[in-house]
């Protein structure tokens, strides 16, 4: 078993900072829930943990095919239950990349090996949270 | 339903840069792995998400029982699978304070209300993961 470790410190009213790898992340709430908007929501960096692990797979695997689109990005859309406790019911990834020739094939066999061999975010939520993917090429 | 939305963008590399909440968080794999170190892996943006998460609840909790710690940070280990998909096993929290007479059973209630009815990252995880808690007074 492999340990990962990070420290989120308490610095004042909402405002939390983060020690993730050596790099300082602050954290904050919405002002409408007595935050002052210093830094991105918790759910946000959840849906960025994702939507950054399954990307750094796609970019490699689509590099083994030789293959390297002009932009790509990933797109997370997640549902929030109304009531307490507010968790996902659902995230919905859109991978878009434009490109000259991109073949459709490929860039949906890169994005299925991540999806179910190599992403451990994906293989984390996956069994709580209804994941749903979609590919765009855009020209 | 309450939708969230993030852009996670590739850059280069292994690099990718998020838009989250309006904040850009830069991500990046580690040098065994090609990446560059730019920025906090995948993995440790989970955990933070959860500590921020779980955090500002206990810190809202805590306020309303008037009980300010000089000092509260939350360590997150997370055990990750060896082979893949690399994904979480068991998180641990240690919920540490610092503090004059600080009520332990206080500590326990506001943590135990995050867990159990407001944290929606600690509620999107538990059916997957082993969530653990520890807490620690620093004196």
């Amino acid at each position: 078993m492999a340990i990962q470790s990070v420290n989120v410190e308490w610095t004042s009213g909402m405002v939390f900072k983060a020690d993730a790898n050596g790099f300082r992340i602050m954290l904050d709430a919405d002002e409408k829930v007595g935050g002052t908007n210093q830094g991105p929501r918790p759910k946000s960096l959840l849906l960025t943990s994702l939507g950054g692990c399954t990307g750094m797979d796609v970019v490699s695997i689509l590099k083994k095919m030789r293959i390297e689109p002009e932009y790509f990005n990933i797109r997370l859309e997640g549902e929030v239950r109304d009531e307490h406790p507010k968790s996902f019911t659902r995230i919905h990834l859109i991978y878009e990349f434009r490109g000259k020739d991109l073949p459709l094939d490929k860039l949906q066999k890169a994005i299925s090996l991540s999806q179910e061999k190599y992403c451990g975010i994906f293989a984390t939520l996956r069994n709580s949270v209804e994941l749903t993917t979609e590919i765009k090429i855009i020209s």
